[in-house]
């Protein structure tokens, strides 16, 4: 996996900044025939609306590819080339590199497989070379490369009606494996998150998950950083960028092959060596990771991550309009460590005054299966001015008859105003989804279980605890 | 909550029998009135196309309720009532229950709340002492009732349009508690399962927990039970008939009320003594239950045991068209106490001929991302039938370009052929949704991560051993 000893590394955090936002994009392999990688590619430029310029570039072809000038080989092109996308057989990308590099390419994303993963390491390191004699930074070879949808750079060559497209936002997701990438790409997506940047970069020959940490790190348009890796090459750079990037921003890290079975297949898969996990689980808990163990959970993690603000503090009170749920929270609650909050004598008072009879004022408040609107925003009113609560759990049940849009629009609209975390649980179907969806428009995190929902704001509260410095 | 001790106890799980099959139902408290319980199940039992006679019952009022002909009271119907609903304010239910006594009405489920669980003990005991004065069994109070999408009764009181309605199939579903009863309700018909009963019992005045799931163990239509429970109050009956259930069907059970501070909600929301959950886990577990963390466990361990086949091996062989999830799904088997086949020199020379030569033969199988409903078709046929495997995990990512609707139609033919356990990881937005659905009509749990999929797994092969003595 390591490129050849003799020459220096060339790609930084910088290049991929250039990658990220090239005024001038080649996409070599480029085709008409829509089975082709490169005419995927080269597809989604056009369909993402790149307002740079696009230079199909296809060594056996005259004429158009769809319906713009094509060129034998880049040094035809006659003008600058910020990135060169290079889906080609692996066989011929040595050859297409020199040609990069007499044409001044600046930077290369190559999406082709065909190297160290299937053991070519030879191959992948006489490109590697060229590449670094030409100082051209590479994300990949065996990656989906980048994605802004910012910029509208987008090398990804999956059929865009498979997957569905994230909009512009704060969550930036890095994936050594391009599957893993694009499925949770596609989640991302689904699930209403926004996107700042995409990064799927396989076999790391050049650009690594250092360059990538300190990236994103310095990227303004990332608020949370999500990541899948296999393995880490430059153990002591990536533990000082891990650690600096942890003090900007909250970091959300998946790892493959934690059993030996599994690092075992990571290094069939990606050439990786995964190394001792305890090893990896201790560098991540020092630079305070939040440490996911499951697909599910890394999304989940980021949700809050991304819109909910920090505290240190562990007292967790509990509204509900459904009492067992309220249960279930409560369990979870002390299960992941937090506590329940004891509210003030003043605002149990107050809740005393706008509840009906029925409610019984103690945590979890459960306000019965018939509270609106209103019975909502009483209780987030005093709930969220009590000094003695450091965060919120709602648990919104939209199959009652007084939860409604009214509801939704209610904890969006104190989600907005108090600075204190708020995560909502929502468990259901159709009607349900289309509550989740509005609230999660307006930077609400729901989940469909009492688990999840706690889990995460537990991760939110140890992260705080590691910025303040008391963890 | 226990009702009078000098009286009998009425109900058995032959009552639920009746109220899940009345030839015919007097709705009390019905009424013209849209947001009025009464008008609700009344509405649910026109809706839902119920075949028998409907009595709607309400002392105020002359003339028609939703175009029927009203009476007063029971007692003015003068024919046989199978069930009442009654669904009336707490006060005014123990008169309520003699009318029904003198009228002879065969069972009665009590959904209005305000007894025990607000401290009105005495109450309840009086409308308890009354209707086993007349032996009618009672489910309740406090409660949404049952749902039989075959016998089309339903007295759930929530809007329907709030609530996702499933089809008919073998899974049943026992709550104590109507929030997590219609949410996990909406859940199951959200998430496409069929349903054979429902039962939220709230207070569990007469019916209990004991009846219910001896019901659930003779129910023939009853393939799965899931149970949602604070607490228990006949232990050792309840453990002699939850280990018959258990050799009967898998028994799937969350517990509300584990922590300290969950027990004591527990308590304020049906009147439940918890108890420690160190004796109930060790019921379970003796009971052969498999137990869920949390409601979303609840669902995904439901999906495997009403679709796959039982098995006491554990060596689980993966295919996938991803490499990354491959290696999650890897670390997941071993966390999970799994561990990944070993094929056997033959099927891995059967792979190598129809597998592409770029595909390594190994366990977990990487068919690289342009695999297609061939290659799907060929790992499956050459590792279903290997005596080394005892189930399977299909990871199939449709954001590829080679997954398809085929890729889910081979899928499908081979979980209706092969007699080992298979289940599928399918991460995804829109398009894998469709396709999620597509497997899931023909009986292929889909799960969205490998953790999800292989705890499922896990669970099943945990009761298969229990049910052939091996645990």
């Amino acid at each position: 996996m390591k490129g050849p000893d003799n020459v220096t590394k060339v790609g930084t955090y910088r290049s991929i900044e250039t990658m990220m936002n090239p005024k001038s994009v080649a996409v070599i392999g480029a085709s008409n025939n829509p089975d082709k990688i490169g005419h995927i590619i080269l597809q989604n430029y056009l369909d993402e609306g790149y307002s740079g310029k696009v230079y199909p570039i296809n060594n056996k072809r005259d004429g158009d590819i769809l319906g713009m000038k094509s060129y034998k080989s880049v040094k035809d092109v006659g003008a600058p080339i910020d990135l060169a996308v290079i889906a080609i057989p692996a066989d011929a990308v040595p050859a297409v590199m020199r040609e990069c590099g007499l044409a001044g390419v600046k930077s290369a994303i190559v999406v082709s497989g065909g190297f160290a993963e299937v053991g070519k390491t030879k191959l992948q390191d006489e490109m590697l070379a060229i590449a670094r004699k030409y100082s051209i930074p590479i994300i990949g070879p065996n990656c989906l490369g980048v994605t802004d949808p910012k910029s509208r750079v987008n090398t990804m060559f999956l059929p865009s009606y498979k997957i569905d497209r994230p909009k512009i936002g704060g969550v930036s997701f890095a994936s050594q494996s391009g599957a893993v990438g694009s499925s949770i790409f596609d989640l991302i997506a689904h699930e209403g998150f926004g996107l700042a940047k995409f990064i799927s970069y396989g076999n790391a020959a050049d650009i690594d998950e250092v360059d990538i940490i300190e990236y994103l790190a310095n990227d303004k348009d990332t608020k949370v950083i999500v990541f899948y890796i296999e393995g880490v090459k430059r153990g002591r750079e990536f533990f000082a960028a891990a650690k600096k990037a942890s003090q900007a921003k909250p970091v959300v890290i998946i790892k493959g092959g934690i059993t030996n079975e599994g690092a075992k297949a990571a290094h069939s898969h990606t050439a990786s060596l995964a190394g001792s996990y305890e090893a990896y689980e201790a560098v991540f808990q020092q630079a305070g990771f939040a440490i996911a163990k499951d697909m599910q959970e890394l999304l989940d993690y980021a949700k809050v991550f991304d819109t909910q603000p920090l505290t240190t503090g562990s007292r967790i009170a509990v509204i509900t309009n459904g009492g067992g749920i309220g249960v279930i929270a409560t369990d979870a609650i002390y299960q992941n460590g937090l506590t329940l909050a004891t509210l003030t004598k003043e605002s149990e008072s107050k809740l005393r005054k706008v509840m009906p009879p029925i409610v019984n004022i103690r945590q979890p408040l459960d306000m019965a299966g018939d509270a609106d609107d209103k019975r909502f925003g009483d209780a987030l009113s005093v709930i969220s001015a009590d000094p003695n609560v450091d965060a919120i759990v709602v648990i919104a049940l939209f199959q009652t008859p007084g939860a409604d849009s009214r509801v939704a629009a209610t904890i969006s609209h104190y989600n907005g105003i108090i600075n204190k975390p708020m995560v909502v649980v929502s468990p259901g179907g159709s009607y349900t989804e289309v509550h989740k969806n509005m609230l999660e428009n307006t930077g609400v995190p729901v989940y469909s279980s009492p688990g999840a929902a706690t889990r995460s704001l537990a991760a939110l509260i140890n992260y705080s605890k590691y910025r303040k410095g008391v963890l």
